[in-house]
């Protein structure tokens, strides 16, 4: 095992009913920011909800945080928080939004540009940050339960990521009946997506961490099991619960403490919907079949566990067991309705140089848990892709 | 799935080496107290390592605690630290020491009498503590990454608990090598007492706790292949570091958050170690079989889970299938070198008719995760523990 450091101090209150809650996780004299994206936090009574639950204290809102969240519109927030004099942030949607605030928090106390200090610096000498809760309603990223955040700035076409532990959330509010609204494509592309996030934890080499193979392993059979049912049944309360948990434990630093990482599928996959628009999930569902295909020597035992441990793929020989694995994962991201070809999306081969081009150009010349996908072998994953 | 709360604050710093990392992690202008138990983290050298880490800073030293920390011993700290104007506590230890610690953190800064506000009244007074971080040497209770403390009062001989958010650890040092030195007897007892808090979270009924069940499942087949290994190389550090995480992970809320729980083991055992004296763990290894089979009818679906999941059990006859878990969890005690039997430790059926009348003085009448074991079940488990 490896050396590792865990540190979450994120509060999580869990269940139906628990909005109420903010009536004692955030201060009584807080004069708070309520930052959302669309309108469906307001259609279906969250943001009521939220609302009621902050009783006498001072509200302000600001909405239309997009589902990549810009900078632009974030340093509007910032602006409003400076202006109305507010000190307490909620985040009340998904992980765009969390990732939204996330920023918002930092960049209100930077001093200098937030955009150099916080994410080209990668906030490095950032001391400060605003608190701030959320309430989640669309489970995917773990944004509630970590201090990840990823900020697009549209004029620029850049999108750039921190991590700073001054904007872990205070507390995040996970109630399942939040999700019972949410259109089916979200739900698959949130269990693809929250899928993928541990299959970059876990498919690596064996690196003697028992317990986070068994908990990666735990979490990616919970999705096999309740992926399917959640579409057919979106106000399943257990299916949503187990969903929602999920992708918290998913992409909180448990299970990637102590062993090695890979996210070559997810920087490939950024390139794809930078240039073409895809949603995130799409293209990690076209991303990893192949990227398990062309890494399969270097991935072989942790392949072999997987067939065992995750499929069950009773098959003597390896070859096979391993091929088997591929298909499986393949075939239950489009059981989700989640397509898994370059060309489903009318992606064809002469898209595949810009890709590569793209990926040279932001210095992702080495991916993989073990640096050894360069631009040929991301090319080689492209193509098989197609 | 149940609503529940989940925090928990304690900054895990694991592997070989991280000592050193106290010099960050503790304020430069502390005044430190270290607390420790005999002599083994002085002779193993640990304590000059802690010392050297902490540099040129103020440190005052504290030994003695016992293996159940006692309220005098603790009170003695206390008076040290006021005397001598310390503000910041440094466990180096077992669950002991840092149960102890624990406590004396909140009774350093307690107004009124420390054993009636802290134990008696469950703390829920207390508004401050002191900071401290812990430095394992065994692992076994969870104590680094919870806010549990057990202590004992000898005069009266009572053994309370309290818990409280104040007292987690700020930051807990897992050295997996600082175990290497331990006795095998210390090492089997860690393995079954981190076994049996496993299964107290899980063996109860089904609760739609999906990840808690896969995590649980995890944990106890990673003891079951680690424990006997670990007896026989307990210089192993990938042993040994799969021992130390998973004792902590079994024991820091996260597998018992939002399912139903037992404790009716760890209750029973508790009088037999307070009439008989014996290890805690092998209080556990007696009653933990004799309790799956008197519950074996409540607890049959999680029963059967736990045969096939942990164990793989083949067997058709669902009956026969619970006996032969019931048999292999047994066995699995006594591979450790924990025996599992009353007689075992010379205690026979005159010791029972006791051990119930304290049960019922301590008013532990409904025990167990329905509440359904009542003095007479009680009985009938110690009888069958003969």
């Amino acid at each position: 095992m490896n050396n590792f450091e865990f540190y979450n101090p994120t509060r999580i209150v869990f269940g139906k009913g628990q909005i109420k809650a903010i009536d004692e996780l955030v201060p009584q004299s807080a004069r708070v920011l309520i930052l959302f994206g669309g309108q469906s936090a307001r259609k279906h009574g969250t943001l009521d909800e939220v609302t009621a639950a902050l009783g006498q204290r001072h509200i302000e809102t600001f909405g239309g945080i997009e589902a990549n969240p810009g900078y632009s519109t974030l340093m509007q927030a910032v602006e409003l928080i400076h202006d109305k004099n507010l000190d307490f942030l909620l985040a009340v949607g998904g992980g765009s939004v969390i990732d939204g605030t996330k920023f918002v928090a930092a960049a209100v106390e930077c001093e200098g540009d937030p955009w150099q200090e916080i994410l080209v610096k990668g906030a490095k000498d950032i001391r400060s940050a605003l608190p701030f809760g959320s309430v989640l309603t669309l489970p995917a990223t773990g944004s509630e339960m970590n201090y990840n955040s990823v900020i697009t700035r549209y004029e620029t076409r850049e999108k750039l990521s921190f991590r700073s532990e001054l904007v872990f959330p205070r507390f995040s509010i996970l109630d399942p009946t939040k999700s019972f609204t949410l259109p089916p494509k979200q739900l698959a592309n949130g269990v693809v997506d929250a899928f993928v996030h541990i299959v970059e934890q876990y498919l690596t080499y064996p690196a003697e961490g028992r317990l986070q193979d068994r908990f990666s392993e735990g979490l990616m059979q919970t999705l096999i099991e309740i992926g399917p049912a959640l579409l057919n049944n979106p106000t399943d309360y257990d299916l949503q619960a187990n969903f929602m948990w999920t992708s918290s434990l998913a992409m909180n630093g448990l299970i990637g403490a102590g062993v090695p990482e890979d996210w070559a599928t997810h920087w490939i996959g950024h390139e794809i919907t930078a240039l073409h628009g895809l949603d995130h999930a799409q293209t990690l569902a076209i991303v990893l079949p192949s990227v398990m295909q062309e890494q399969r020597a270097a991935k072989r035992d942790k392949l072999l566990q997987y067939a065992d441990r995750v499929w069950h793929i009773n098959e003597a020989d390896e070859e096979r067991r391993i091929d088997l694995a591929i298909t499986k994962t393949r075939d239950f991201f489009e059981q989700m309705g989640v397509k898994t070809r370059l060309s489903d999306y009318q992606i064809g081969a002469e898209a595949i140089p810009l890709v590569v081009e793209q990926l040279e150009k932001h210095g992702l010349t080495r991916l993989g848990e073990r640096e050894d996908i360069d631009l040929g072998k991301s090319r080689k994953i492209l193509q098989a892709s197609l």
